[in-house]
C-alpha cells in the first residue's frame, strides 16, 4: 500500500490505526509555528462525529484526543503534530463471523483480495472502518483553526436524507444557518426539520434498514486565487478528499449534476461588482471558476450510500467453506452514517483549503504572526462553538 | 502555481502549453521500457477529442502529435515520453474583447485574480482552455496501450445530454456497446440515438445556446486489488482526475447520487461466485469496495456543464473601464463540449488505472516482457480501432 | 514546515516527536502485508543507537518500542505501521540556559530564526535532537526485515574516527567483517581496534572535547536495476537520506572524493563476467553506474562532525539580553556521536533501498508470498543478530 | 522508471530527451507569474556548460533554447515553462561499438540490466548522457533569475582539479571572486590559475587520459530559515540535487569531510552579532545549522570523477558475443568534465533554493510584485553577466 495514508502537499495529513487496534492516530505535518492548540480544540470537533448519540451506533468511545507532539506551551512549534485517540470500547466478537463471510457493501472482499485473507484485520472493518475518520476530523480541527488566520470558516450540514431534500443548492448559503447545523445532533440547519429526520432514521432502524443522503459543505471567507490550474484545481482536490471518505459515492460543486441538465444560457452566473469585488453572482459554479476560487463561498455536495451494516440478511460467499452463505450484520451500527459524515466532509474540506492556503502564501509557512493568533482566538469559539447538545467540551 | 501541472505517482503526466501558444505538450514519466509506441497510436486517440466535426468548434487543427523523446526503434526506452502537438489554426483576434471583459462561466476572472491581469494570457483561454486536454488524451493513449499489458480496456460514452438519459446506470455495461460508441462522432453507443442527439445539439446551436451532459467511462478487465486504502482510494483518484477536467462539475461511482436515495437493503450488491471468482453482483458500487477494485468493471460518471462560450449576451464587468458591461462570446465554440469530453474522461481514467497498475505491480515498473508486448499488439487495434468516421488514422 | 517530516515515495516514513516531549514516533506507510514483525525486532535495532553505553550520553532510556498499528497476529496487514518510543528519562533543567544562549554548532539559532523564539521547543534540542533518529532506526528495522524478502542485507561500521582511518575504501567489503561490527559497541569491524578507539574517545571526553568521524554502510545482495535515471538516482536518494541525519556533513559513494583526484585511466573499473553475471570489478563506483545498481555491493560513506555539545566554553549571543555571552553546554552528551550514527546510516540506507525495491517491483507492493516470509525468517537473526554486548534483545 | 525525471516540490523541474534524440527539454512548473524571461536569459546560462570550448568535447551544438510555453509578452504567466534545445550535431556512428561493449565507468551496463538490452538507446549515452544537463541548466537559469526577487545569488567555481586545490574551503567566500569565475572558460576565480589548469587538462588529453575535480558552489543573500527540519533539510536537498548529476561521486557542506577529522572544540563556529544579525561566524557549517540556513552564505562542494570516456583501452564484456573484449571509447569527449559541471552544480543549487524559497514564502507563489521585477531586472546582468569569452549572448 504505497503512501495511500497521507494526504496534502504542504499541510500533510498521515492517518494510522484500525477500528479494533490500539488507537486511531494522525500526524499533521506542515502546521506553522504559533498556532494555539489544545486537546479540547480537537475534542470539540471529534464530538461532531462521535458515535453514541441516540440514532447512531452504540459503540461508546470517549474519543478523548491526546496530543503527542508538535505543541509546546499551548502553541504549535512547526514540528509535526501527532494526535492519538485510544480505542476503549472494543468488542471484536461479532466479527468472527465476518472473517469467513465478507459483508456485501463493505471493503472486506477488497481487503481479502488485495492483502490476503490471512493478513486481514477483519475486526470492526480494520483499516476500512468508519472509525478511521477520527484521524480526519482531528486533522480537520487543526485545519479549521489554522484557516481562521486567513478568515476562512468551513461548515457542513445534512442536505438530503432518504431522498428528502433539506437544502436547495440554488439558494444562497447562509453562514448563520450553517452554524446552526453545528448545534443539531442531526446536523440539520433548521430545528424544525429535526423531528422529521429523526423519525425517518428511527423508522429505518426499526425496519432493520438504513438511509443514505447528501452532505453539503460550504467555506466562507475564501479569497480569490486558491487552487492551481490543470490537475490541482481546487474542485479536483476537494473531489479527491471527499471521495476518499468511506461510503462516499458522489461529489459535485455548485449546481453539479443539475448543471448538466441546464442550457448554457441558464448555467452562467453573470459577473458583477459587489462589496468592492468583481465576482460571479449565483450558485452555478460553487465559488470556483477554472477550478480556482473567485471570492464567493466554496460549496460542495457529497453523496453517501446508506449504511451497509444492517441486520437484514444478504447473500454472501463463505470464503472459509467456499460456498454460498447468508450474513446478518451484527455489531453496533448507525442506520444513517450520513449524519456523522457531515463532520468528516467538513474536516476534509478544511484540510484541502489549509493546504491550498499554504500553497498560495495566504498563511505563512513557518510561523503565524500575532495578528493571526489574535484573529484565531477571537473567531475560534464563535465560528466553532461547543455543540449545544454536548453538556461540555472540556476534556 | 506549485506543481499543479503534474498528475500521478508512478505514471506521471506533466502537461504544458496554451491554447494560442506554440503548442500543447505532455511529458509522461514512468512508462516501462518495451512498449511499442508510434505517433499514429497517439493520433488515433487525439482524433476522438478533435475539434472540427460538424457540431463542434470550427477551429481546424490537424493535431498531429510529434514524439520528442522516450521512444527508440518504435519502443519506449523507460525514459520520459514527451509529445508535442503544435498549434496551427490560431486566431487570437476575437479575444481582444475578452481581455477587458472576463467571460462568465470561464476561468478568466480567476486567472486575473490569481496571476494578475497584466500577466494573463487571455488568448483562447490560455492555459485554462479546453485545448489543454490534448495533453491528457495523448497521455491517455500511452496509458491505454500500457494497460493492455494487464488486459485492461477503458471506454467512454455519452450517458446523458441536455437532460436526456442515454444510458441506464443500473444496467450491466457491455463492452460491445462501449466499443460501438468509439465509432460514433457523438460518442453514443447506439447508432439509432445519433440523429436525436445531433438534432438536440443543432437546435441549441441555432438558438445560440449550448447543452451539458454526463459522460460514462468503464474499465473492463481490472483485477481485484487496485486502489489503496484511506486517501488513495481508486474512487478518490478517479474523482480528482475527472474533476480536474475543464467544465467537469460532478462525479459519481456506480449508482452514485442515486444510491444516496436508496435504502441500505436495496443498495448492497450480494457477493457470489461467478466465473470462478468471488465478486459483488450488481451495479451499486461501480466495481470498487472500500475504494479498491473487486474484479468487476469499474464504472464512473462525470457531469459537464453546458459550454459557457455562447453568442448570447451576458452581463460581465469591464475590468479595463471598471464598469458593468455585456459580452457576446465570439470565437469558434462547440455547443456541447460534453461530446468531446468523452475522450478526455477515458484518458484520465486510463491514466489513473495505469498509475495504480504500476503501484500494485500489475505491470512491471522497468520493462515489459515479450508476453506483454504480444498481448498489447494483439489487442490494440481490436480494443481501440480507428474510428469509422475518420477516413484514416495514419499520420 | 511543509511536509519535511516524511521520506520516501512508496516506502514512506513519517517521523514525529521531540527530545523532551512525550515520545518519538514514526509511521511507516507502504509496508506490504504479511511481514512478520514484533516489538523485539524493532528493539533489537534500537539497541544499536541506544544512548547509555559507556562512552555515550548518560541519558538512560529503555527505548522499548510500542507498535500501535499495522500489525495483526504478528504480521503486517498492509496498513501503516506506527511505532512509539516513550521518553522516560527527561531532564529539561539544563536547557533553561540554552533558551537564551543558542548553542554554536547546534540548530538552536536556525529554529529561533525560522519558527520564532517564542515558539521554540528548546528542551533537549527539541525536534532537532539526535533523539529524533529513534524514528529512523525503528523505520530502518522494518526496512531491513522487508529487504530480506529480496535477499538484501544492509550493514554499517565506523570507518574513520578522529582522523584515524579504520577501513580502506579501496578494499573489497566483507560481509563477515561488517556483521562483526554489529557486535562491537564501538561499531568497529575488528575487535583489536576497539581498545584504541575507546582510548581516543575517552581522552577526548576527559579533555571536554569530542571527535568526528566517517561511517561506512554497505548493502549486499542488491540486484542490478535499482535506482532511477536523472533525479532519482540511487546515489542521489542515498545522499539525501544520509545528509538528512543530524551532524552529517559529507557523503560519498565508492571512492568518492578520492576519485576526484585520480586519472580517468585509474578510475574506471573494468567490466567482467563473474559468478555468471556481468559486473564492474572494483571499488570505484560503489556498486552503481549512472546512479543505478549493477549487482555489486552498494557502498557509501558519511562524514559526521564532532559532537558540538561539549563542556568547553564558546562564544554565543544571548538573545534574551541581546549581548555577547559564553555557553558551556551541560546536559548528557556523547563525545563521539559518530559511533551511534552508524545505526542511523544503516537505517536510512535500508529505507532508501526498501523504497527502490518497491518501486522496481523487487518486493511485491501488496503482500509478501510465503517464500518471502520463509526467507525473511531464515535470515533475520542470522543477518541481524542481537548484539553480543546486549545481555538480551527481548522486550 | 517511476517519476525519476522530476525534481522539487513547489519549483518542479521535469527533464526529458536523449543525447542523440530530437532534443533535450525541460518543463518548469511553479514559476510565479510576472518573471521577465527571454530565450537570451536561458542561452546565457547554457553557454556556461556548452561543449565546444578548446578543452571540451568537439561536439558543436548551438544550444539555442526555444521557450515553448509559459511566457507571454516577455513575462511568465504562472503556467509551466517548457524549454527545448534541439540536438543538431549528432553523430551516432561511434556508438555502434558501444552497443555490444558497455563502457566501464558509464551507465551502459546499468541501463542494459534495468531496461533490457533491446530497449536501450545506446547512442551517445542516451538518457544518461551529460547532455541531459542542458535541461538542468535551463531550469537553473529560471531559478537564478527568480531568486533575485529575494536577493539570492548563486555561483560556482572550480575548487580542485587533478588533485590540485584551487580554493581553500576554510577561507571566506568572496562574491567578487565567484563572479570572476563566471568569466573564466575554466571556471577558475583567479585568472592566473587559468594557464596552469589549462596545461593540466591539455596534458591529460595528450595522454589519452582525463582529470576529476571538485566544484564549489556558494549562494549569497540567503536569509535565515530556508530548509525544513528532519528529512527536507537544505543540506539534504542540496545533496540529492548534486548527487543526481552525472559523474558526481561526493558531496559536502562547509568543511565537510575535514570536519570529521577535527575536534569539537575546533569545529564549532561561535555565534556573534554582525551587521545587525546574529550569525555563526566561520566556515564550518556552510551557512546551515540543523539543515536550515542561518543567514551566512550557503557553501557546498561536489566531487566529480574523471571523464570515463577516454581513448585508452579497457576491459569490458561483449554482451553480443558473451565474451571478454576491449573498448577504446571514441566519440568527442571532454578530458575534464568537472569544468562544465560547474554550471550544472550552480543550476541545481539554484533549483533547490528556488524550491525552498517558495516553500518558505520568501517568493510569492502566484505572482511577483513590481518591486520584485525591478530588483530582478536591476541585478540580472550584474550578477550573471554574459561571460567575457563569449563574443555575444544574443540569440
Amino acid at each position: 500500500m504505497p503512501a495511500g495514508s497521507s494526504f496534502g502537499l504542504l499541510f500533510r495529513v498521515t492517518s494510522f490505526g484500525e477500528s479494533h487496534g490500539k488507537c486511531i492516530g494522525v500526524v499533521v505535518d506542515g502546521v506553522p509555528a504559533g498556532l494555539p492548540l489544545s486537546e479540547r480544540d480537537v475534542y470539540k470537533e471529534l464530538l461532531l462525529r462521535r458515535p453514541g448519540h441516540r440514532w447512531a451506533t452504540q459503540r461508546r468511545e470517549p474519543d478523548r484526543p491526546e496530543i503527542l507532539s508538535g505543541v509546546f506551551n499551548g502553541r504549535t512549534t512547526g514540528a509535526p503534530v501527532a494526535i492519538i485517540v485510544w480505542n476503549r470500547d472494543v468488542d471484536s466478537r461479532p466479527y468472527e463471523e465476518v472473517r469467513c463471510k465478507p459483508r456485501p457493501g463493505h471493503a472486506d472482499l477488497a481487503y481479502i483480495e488485495k492483502y490476503g485473507w490471512e493478513n486481514w484485520d477483519y475486526r470492526g472493518g480494520g483499516r476500512a472502518s468508519g472509525r478511521e475518520t477520527v484521524a480526519r476530523v482531528a486533522a480537520g480541527a487543526i485545519a479549521k483553526k489554522l484557516l481562521l488566520a486567513a478568515g476562512i470558516r468551513v461548515y457542513g450540514r445534512l442536505a438530503e436524507i432518504g431522498g428528502v431534500e433539506l437544502v436547495d443548492p440554488a439558494s444562497e448559503p447562509s453562514e448563520e444557518e450553517l452554524r446552526a447545523a453545528r448545534h443539531s445532533p442531526l446536523r440539520v440547519h433548521d430545528p424544525s426539520l429535526e423531528e422529521r429526520v429523526a423519525g425517518m432514521i428511527e423508522e429505518a432502524r426499526r425496519q432493520g434498514d438504513s438511509l443514505g443522503g447528501v452532505v453539503e459543505a460550504v467555506a466562507f471567507g475564501v479569497p480569490p486565487g486558491l487552487g492551481d490550474p490543470v490537475f490541482d484545481k481546487l474542485k479536483a482536490d476537494l473531489a479527491k478528499a471527499a471521495m476518499s471518505i468511506p461510503a462516499a459515492v458522489g461529489f459535485e460543486v455548485g449546481l453539479g449534476f443539475r448543471l448538466a441538465r441546464m442550457r448554457g444560457s441558464e448555467a452562467r452566473d453573470p459577473i458583477r461588482k459587489a462589496g468592492g469585488r468583481v465576482i460571479p453572482v449565483g450558485p452555478a459554479h460553487g465559488g470556483m471558476l477554472g477550478g480556482i476560487s473567485v471570492g464567493t463561498p466554496i460549496r460542495i455536495r457529497v453523496a453517501f450510500k446508506p449504511t451497509s451494516s444492517i441486520p437484514r440478511p444478504i447473500e454472501t460467499w463463505n470464503v472459509c467453506k467456499d460456498k454460498p452463505d447468508v450474513i446478518r450484520v451484527k455489531g453496533r451500527h448507525d442506520p444513517a452514517l450520513v449524519v456523522r459524515a457531515v463532520a468528516v466532509v467538513e474536516a476534509m474540506m478544511a484540510v484541502v483549503l489549509a493546504d491550498h492556503a499554504l500553497r498560495n502564501g495566504l498563511i505563512p509557512a513557518n510561523r503565524l504572526g500575532e495578528e493571526h493568533v489574535e484573529r484565531i482566538e477571537r473567531l475560534w469559539e464563535e465560528a466553532y462553538p461547543c455543540p449545544r447538545w454536548a453538556s461540555d467540551c472540556n476534556i
